[in-house]
């Protein structure tokens, strides 16, 4: 197995489909994978946005086989491991590992609160060590609006000295760009830094950043993807705009049932429209408000990509 | 099968000893759960002080089983078993009540934050439907300085009013004394409600409530006990005082590692000083101020029990 190249570009915590009954249904997520894929995105598979965290290891273990088994290329995939058990984390991991993902998206273990840097150290470390694989390359994963764990420069300064060749980037979700200019600044050696909205994606570009890791790529992949490629052009500003007219839409709803519902709308299949509890589907309102604003938006630019 | 009885009484998240390698080493986890019975102490096991959020539901599910194997009496037990995923709550609840638990103590799924009462009644809704067992009982897990998932008092009586067989009680660990006074005014029917500490144990018997939930019961089991049964007695308020004299000592330090060095000390076994990161052990200064602090404690009541 060739070592994995390091991720830039754009990623999408694909959105994850569920039957009447809430099993995953596959077929669809297959379908989503490569659409993403033909956009020119990355897949970062069990994502916050995907609802990872309300699917069970068995679930994740057995869609990465499958989607694999699938033709879906694992050197696409960042797929998130990270999970509140050490052994759980490390289980799920190396099953990807050895299916030849590039990189793990590693959140930190987030149910206890307010424990040290020198335990998520510990935590990341025990990892690592007991992995123990070459072709490991970890993206840790800051989210502190859902983790509550926040990752602080120091830990990331830390691991990165200690395990060069496998902690080599970051998806920041703070939602702070200040907190990733921080970490840009610190000028570590090709250390990926990517951001956790298309929000920042030209900030993140204009300071050595490496992309973003965005939910809103799951329905408006190309534009984002545009913006990654062109972000040297005169014109770049203008594309920043028309991302975050897209973004805003969403932000007026939950996010993740918005997705879904965005999903079932352009792909023309309301069984899409299916989150698991707590999430809640948008209601009827929600609904028809979304769609009628998302058939007002204009682009000038690479057109919102329909599934 | 018996219908299971209703908890009362004193209960403690029993604490999880780790073997070097930091697999759980079930041998003293038994001699423990065996002397907290012995003090006439319930079993809470995989609570958060028992670093549950810390095991794989694999380690979870045989433990269960190791310890009715050894003798463990499962109508002493309401283990820790609500998950962030709705499904792996499910297999690890029923696999519970098939063993003969008289309940469980189910945290909300606590990833996802600023969720809905509609939300998380549909999750606790899908999983009593699917479950679908005579014999479940669910003790609510209100635990907001952790989970980040408060429960309403709307929420708890919704599901009285469609569960009342099955959602049979909380324990309250919001650590706000106001919060549990809220519930006990609810006067539900024979809804039994916990404080999730000793120190609101008198205030919660005087008002309806049904006893405590405690960590520091893993150590001082036979104190609370006490206060428990003689909470009527007019020397309860000094009862009350003298819990909280230990609980104090505890509370210069975090939570579980103190605990487990508190195990160490009592038991002269210093393997029970071990945790699972993010978690730290106590160093050298803090455990040898916690061996001395608890070495000078006087007590005129059932005294701290040794391991």
């Amino acid at each position: 197995m060739l070592a994995p190249e390091k991720f830039s570009g754009v990623l999408t915590p694909v959105i994850t489909p569920f039957n009447e009954d809430l099993s995953v249904n596959s077929d669809r997520l297959i379908a989503q994978c490569r659409w993403i894929i033909s956009q020119d995105v990355g897949l970062a598979i069990f994502g916050t946005n995907s609802e990872a965290n309300s699917l069970s290891i068995k679930e994740k273990i057995e869609l990465l086989d499958e989607l694999v088994e699938n033709g879906i290329d694992p050197k696409k995939m960042m797929p998130g491991t990270g999970c509140c058990s050490l052994f759980e984390t490390i289980e799920l991991t190396t099953h990807a590992i050895n299916l030849g993902v590039s990189g793990s998206l590693l959140l930190p273990p987030f149910y206890y609160k307010g424990v040290s840097d020198e335990g998520l150290y510990a935590s990341y470390s025990e990892i690592i060590e007991r992995i123990g694989s070459s072709n490991f390359r970890i993206y840790l994963y800051n989210i502190p609006p859902v983790s509550n764990i926040p990752i602080s420069i120091n830990l990331i300064d830390r691991l990165i000295k200690n395990y060069p060749n496998t902690v080599v980037g970051i998806k920041d979700s703070s939602g702070d760009w200040g907190n990733t200019k921080d970490m840009l600044d610190q000028k570590w050696d090709d250390f990926r830094v990517f951001v956790g909205s298309e929000t920042f994606l030209l900030n993140n570009m204009r300071n050595g950043g490496s992309g973003c890791i965005s939910a809103t790529a799951n329905v408006n992949p190309a534009a984002i993807r545009h913006l990654y490629q062109s972000w040297n052009n005169e014109n770049a500003p203008n594309y920043q705009d028309k991302l975050d007219e897209v973004r805003n839409i969403f932000q007026e709803f939950p996010m993740i049932p918005a997705l879904k519902a965005a999903a079932a709308i352009y792909s023309n299949d309301r069984e899409w429209n299916r989150v698991r509890p707590p999430l809640l589907s948008l209601n009827k309102k929600q609904f028809e408000k979304l769609e009628s604003n998302l058939r007002e938006i204009k682009f000038s630019m690479p057109g919102l990509s329909k599934n």
